[in-house]
């Protein structure tokens, strides 16, 4: 199977080849970037000396569509649209690891993310591409929706629970804290070194465009309408994301219920794990790798259940996850080229 | 003003012999430390190469007594309650970091603390030393119970808006992520810098001993039992403490009235920063100095007030505190000795 | 084959395990912990959750040979020669990754490590095992002396130029930086995140005990006694090596000429990469991978060769390198298990 | 004393604040910022929030001289040259924190600097501010140039026993280590934080601009052309350098002959420290102080010399230097304002 990938310099871009380069059923067709045009990639990355990799190409539609199976954009918000239809059109499958194909609603998409939404048609046929959850709509898509990284570490985390009706589902509030990787390869002072390194700091409280995206999942999923409370925090590291969950209990369950659930609930997806015995994940035990870790802990005092779920971003929130669902729509097995372990320390 | 550092070898001890030896009033008069006993400080701590330091002496109750006027306690829990009756009773002041005085219920101090609690006589003198808060009892004080970090940065975060009765009580829940000099200088595996470098971990969910020192404060403020989930989270890098603070609002009131309500609060509080436009402070932007910045959400859809508030965890959150709750006791301008504005970057 | 792992808990342990599980011929039959005994990985690795392997088992002589084909010893200065000599007596290959075999003079090795040599027998039957340099004695090896990871970038990094004699030998300089890592994983304060964070230092200036294993390969390689000046440093983050090596040009050479005399060199060996047009490796480049990258400056205003060299220190310098090493052993492929490429970012 | 700031808003501007906002005698009459022209200090750095300080401006070369007595440029180079020469004519004193009057040949700026070089009347005016070399010619002077980071922490370690003539001047080479802070407050791929953290690279071999600055005080005070081996590389943490370096010893001393020699030579020097018994300075030994700590090790088996001197570069590498020059021309105590102890951890 032939890929290829769009915003191949941006760090989800580069994590696709990471993946790709490795994976025994799909090779590497273009790699395309406006950015680096005409170099090959030992240039622009030197730690990829050695590999084997297509002349970076600047966006051409027709050359895109040539001999090509699948395209992987992983591209700001706002880019994929514009070419996402002529290539289904043309019978080739589209993953988007952008925002673009999120939301079912054209003015949510206006809304939280300032563009002109992609058509509706489209945003219809796209699958949300959580592969935990959506396995077989996956199976049979075209277009696959792949999930933001906040959205997957929480909706893994807040999904069992709420579709057993446990929790009072106008509770929920995430603390979503990540590693900078998460901002992006552009530059801002936001991300500069000096001013990130030992510190933390909130963004977007309230604001973040993962919202709606949550919020839809879940909604689906519990029958229900749920609004919800997300808040975002910058780390001083540069992978990870650790969302730390609240919710209130409705129902008196303990700690040891809930991991039963889980477990039950994941018992078919081999990269969600569950923690016992009280403990909880930290982002270095999923580092590199493609797994989403969930522990979880009852606050017997005030009812709450916290749920602490774990990934790394560039992987399990991004590149590995889009890898995961060309896995699911190949029918192949899901693990197929991402039995990583996680790098410690 | 003499003053002894019991514990001057540890992050807390040290930070006070940084503010003492450029303090105008207060001279070191000795130092104890039962780790590097009969060392001189230089060869402890290189960095302070040069400062003329009392050479480091073991623990000896009488001779702390000796010729001190104020002893500052920086020490593990259940060590100071054993020193400090008999110092007080010899009429000198006791300044303890650690948190042997805290708690007013010795039985709340036994739940969570775990060691045997000093006598109620000696807890019911003690003030809490939260300096914004307690001004007046502390000027007349002879034994303060410096508070812990993480309750420095929640209550003066959650505090007026609280007492205001602008939210309910009952929906508070604290999210708050640490350095990890918090720690202390104790030697471990969760301190290991291979294991807590590119990591974010939760810890001791709804379980930690700061719990029951917020909600004593915060009844006392409200007049009501205040029961509310705290989580702690360590963050990679050294000094600085974030907690992001929800509650439910219970009136209609906007991110300006908030604003407005804390400026009006600490009119009187140099330390406290209030941040306006919508604006949430950094950690590091009250790196190394003893201010705690404050900034406010108001998410309208959900009806949430989500509180962000920062202290460096070694100044405001431990040594700086101490020092200017000292100031207060002294009669002194509350600021002596603390003018430091942060590092940064 | 089946292998057992000593010293399965510490860095190097813990990358062999890693390694080994997604190794296509190796399966881990054993290992071995008395720190952790009798626990199960999942346990003291969260991060492998979900990956079978063997219990953690105390060390026993007669059970460790029982089954086993190699032997990995991943095991501070001073264990492994006490076991090896008779499990090579048993047919079974032994790979130390521990200083024990490497110095071929006994008296050398009492000077540096200040334990007992191993018998002057094992020590001339181990072959020391930088796999670019002695692969054919590998090949044929019961007992393989895994080098240092300083060692490992350095002597990679200087070797071919000094074979070619376009430097003045007596002139070379070695400016070792390394990631946290490298100081394994026993608890003492100078890697204590808070003392570590922020910090660089100088440590073991000309008295690092990886200086007579440098001057060994080197001197054989030479042919003539080669004595070095070597120091160390630490560096803030958790893995990487850097040697910035400094030798007087005794050619009139340029830094191209450089390049093409090192391409060549390693023309056979998949894991060196050579920097062309002056540009140079940063350890993220080879972040998690088994390589080793080389660039090179020639600083014409003073004759001097700048060669700078970098490896995963818990990779090419350690467990990386022992499997290359298993794999030569075995007459498989030298990249065998060992396809991964750096994560970055 | 009225100081005006040019270049405000960078890193040494920024430190030229937290200084000069505490010193006693010197107060911020005008801050010149063309990045941020109109803000205020507290929305451009919200940790100086509370801080009265003036109103960001453009610059403006005759509001600059108004009732200015003193001008500190902490400007990229090339710009500090357009201004000093008339403002030098207009008797203001000008310290100038870039590279534009370090070099006393203009043809060596241009060949290393690559821009027009100021003229020979201004380049001969300025005195090289190295506060402990040159503090008579600094107390009489109207223009300094004040060093750069490398060169300060270079030369200090250096200098004395060159001057005694103890090493071959021949075999001098510099191996220093930064941190990212060094790169100034402009973005850059090289300073993006995703890019830096858990990174160390090196830059620039044989070609910093700072090499003919070390060349021409070493020169000088050796009286006799030095020539020298530099490199640098930036290691990932936000302020510190260390700088190790290498000197072939033409005279049999021992490490404490060198300590000795350094401890007269800096006897009225008090910010500059010798570190005794074989240890060696770390970077966060001196973090956020104006301090320079040198330490050293003799290795006998190569006769070499290894020196190792740290600065925080923000402070004695820039701002505090910069403070410390002042303070020499004005008369006060060489201290003044800059008795910050280091903050550590």
């Amino acid at each position: 199977m032939k890929a290829a990938i769009v915003g191949a310099t941006g760090y989800s871009g580069l994590e696709l080849i990471r993946l790709l380069t490795n994976h025994p059923y799909i090779t590497i067709h273009s790699v395309v970037s406006n950015s680096y045009d005409g170099k090959n990639g030992e240039e622009v990355y030197p730690h990829l000396s050695g590999v084997e990799l297509p002349r970076l190409a600047p966006m051409d539609k027709d050359g895109l569509a040539d001999g090509t199976d699948v395209v992987f954009f992983a591209t700001p918000s706002g880019v994929s649209k514009e070419y996402i239809p002529e290539l289904i059109e043309k019978g080739i499958k589209c993953i988007d690891l952008s925002g673009d194909f999120r939301l079912k609603s054209p003015s949510l998409y206006k809304e939280w993310y300032k563009y002109t939404p992609a058509s509706q048609k489209y945003l219809s046929q796209s699958v949300y591409g959580l592969s935990e959850i959506n396995k077989e709509k996956i199976a049979d898509a075209k277009l696959i929706a792949n999930p933001g990284c906040y959205p997957t570490a929480a909706i893994l985390g807040i999904l069992p629970v709420l579709k057993q009706r446990w929790i009072d589902e106008t509770s929920i509030i995430i603390d979503g804290k990540s590693g900078v990787s998460g901002a992006g390869r552009g530059l801002s002072l936001g991300t500069h070194f000096a001013e990130t390194n030992e510190n933390v700091k909130a963004y977007k409280l309230g604001k973040h465009q993962h919202i709606p995206e949550i919020e839809q999942v879940l909604s689906n999923a519990a029958n229900q309408s749920i609004t919800l409370t997300f808040s975002t925090h910058l780390v001083p590291m540069t992978r990870g994301i650790l969302c730390t969950i609240y919710a209130k209990l409705s129902e008196k369950v303990t700690s040891e219920n809930v991991v039963s659930l889980y477990k039950e609930f994941y018992r078919n997806s081999p990269f969600v794990r569950i923690r016992e015995n009280g403990t909880y994940p930290s982002t270095k035990e999923v580092y590199g790798s493609n797994f989403c870790d969930i522990g979880f802990a009852v606050d017997e005092r005030t009812n709450q259940l916290i749920i602490v779920s774990v990934i790394d971003n560039v992987m399990k929130g991004a590149a590995g996850q889009a890898v995961q669902n060309a896995n699911i729509m190949m029918g192949w097995k899901e693990t197929t080229g991402l039995e990583l372990s996680p790098l410690y320390p």
